[in-house]
């Protein structure tokens, strides 16, 4: 087996995968990022320890360890430069504490890179479709991720950054990103801006069926505001159609940038399901040229949550194979 | 040496190139594509085996020939599917064809990916600059071609049909492309945009310094609208600011998409030069985030009209050098 890991601001999960991609043995564990690098180095190393002693498995029989971790990183030395989400990490040698910890060789890339990576290499269906290696993963959460295979190989660009889909620009001069750009995807389609969006807009006195919610101050989600739009609710399902449209948008130029086999949606809005999928295909259709037939499909993430650690084990599994 | 050739609609270009991207002979040929493809072929091969005369060499010199075409293109197969400049050709075998006239392994590719690997292999300064394999070219001509290098390798994606960069939707719902789509960066950034927009708005009742010839029915270039521009003419200026201000957002989409080390304006606009260059790096300024320092560098074309045979040749010396 390889080990893969998949380190959050929240949580670090951990999972045994064998050769073809099938989770064997996973357990999750709390991540308190504020006590530093060095306890959740340790707190890694120790979850992955006793996921073997609980299969019965020794060190021997792994081949690896993969890690998908927030970024951005530095990919020649192994290192988190920082993050939004583990505060106060700067410059951490991540894959060299974890190598000498685990005694184990270990992959390093960014959380979106090996989810992108674990749906191309065990996604359903992927393989058989005769995709080859092109495939490319929108993650659709906090934020908007991005990961691109390219002939069976993850996309890093000269400065370790490519594939940061969620700040491609879909409207010029729109909304203020806190990355100092405006108009990015991830204003518009990650499940917080969906969420956020509907929130400011009933704030600001604009009627529909969660504006009782919003005035009581209990939480929307982008899960609410689908189904409310599913039910005929103008005002979410204006917000829902434009993260769709603007989606479809990004999808256009992912088709004319990389040429892809298929796009995978997945994250928090994914987990709408059709309600997503169709309108976004739809728009992609209206969007997208008439000149040639070369429209990637656009599909539902099916790893789910374990994509990270699936897609940084097989990174482990790679690694082991060119060896 | 090794032959490159640039098939155009209007000329063949034909030159002899050694192994550091110099070009030794060059020539060019009038292109009559309604002759049909196989007059073409033999055109083309004729042109090449009279350089080789002119030079005093034989055929036992090359290592072998590089061909950049009007596209789309079947790679596997060596094929032009058709092109909107070759009217009337489909699924032309070129690649076989031309190596069985030539008697020569032949390399194909589109011409703007030519051009790509052109300025990659030989462009001014850039190996020197450590930028390593990852550069992307736009050409800005009578429509806005891309090609993207990574790790040294031209992208092609899974339908051969990456790097499609004028068709980057730059604007939700703009101005209708003949590709069926709306908002593609070549109805702003394209040579033929920026002249065809003045003369639009010029025969549209706009006053303005262009107004007058546009009246006598005399052709207006983008570069004659980049010289109204300088000269304080608010419509032309207008128009030139919109075009630099799109191709800045197709860049920060290009950064956050490949992540290259540089990005390459060649084509007719970008004769206009600095006046050109500098008004889009200041619009990427301002366009890109400052969460990373991971700008591209934004250059003007090197190679001229010239890198088309270039990376055509290069194409051919490094198929050489992997056998």
């Amino acid at each position: 087996v390889a080990i893969g890991i998949d380190l959050g601001a929240t949580n670090i999960k951990v999972a045994l995968v064998d050769e073809r991609g099938r989770v064997v043995r996973k357990a999750v564990r709390e991540c308190t990022p504020t006590r530093g690098p060095d306890r959740v180095i340790a707190d890694m190393a120790e979850a992955c320890r006793c996921l073997l002693t609980d299969g019965g498995l020794s060190i021997d029989c792994v081949v690896g360890a993969g890690l998908g971790s927030p970024g951005p990183i530095n990919l020649r030395k192994g290192m988190i430069i920082r993050s939004a989400n583990l505060p106060g990490w700067q410059n951490v040698p991540i894959r060299d504490r974890l190598r000498s910890d685990l005694g184990l060789h270990v992959e390093l890339d960014n959380d979106a890179n090996a989810a992108a990576y674990g749906e191309y290499w065990a996604g359903s269906g992927y393989k058989e479709s005769g995709g080859g290696g092109n495939l490319v993963l929108l993650t659709l959460g906090t934020g908007v991720g991005g990961g691109v295979v390219l002939g069976g190989q993850l996309l890093h660009g000269h400065f370790d950054n490519a594939a940061e889909l969620g700040h491609l620009i879909v409207v010029a001069d729109g909304l203020l990103c806190p990355c100092g750009q405006r108009g990015c995807l991830e204003q518009y389609a990650s499940a917080s801006a969906v969420a956020r969006r509907t929130v400011e807009a009933l704030s600001g006195g604009a009627g529909g069926g969660l504006a009782e919610r919003v005035r009581l101050g209990s939480e929307i989600t982008s899960m609410d505001v689908a189904r409310a739009a599913a039910e005929g609710d103008e005002l979410c399902g204006r917000i829902w159609r434009e993260a769709c449209l603007y989606l479809a948008i990004a999808c256009v130029n992912i088709q004319h940038a990389y040429n892809p086999a298929r796009i995978v949606l997945g994250g928090g809005l994914s987990e709408a399901g059709d309600a997503l999928l169709s309108p976004v295909r739809d728009a992609f259709r209206r969007q997208t040229w008439s000149l040639m037939d070369d429209a990637p499909a656009i599909v539902l993430a099916s790893l789910g949550y374990d994509a990270g650690v699936i897609g940084a084990a097989g990174l482990a599994w790679k690694a082991a194979n060119q060896q």
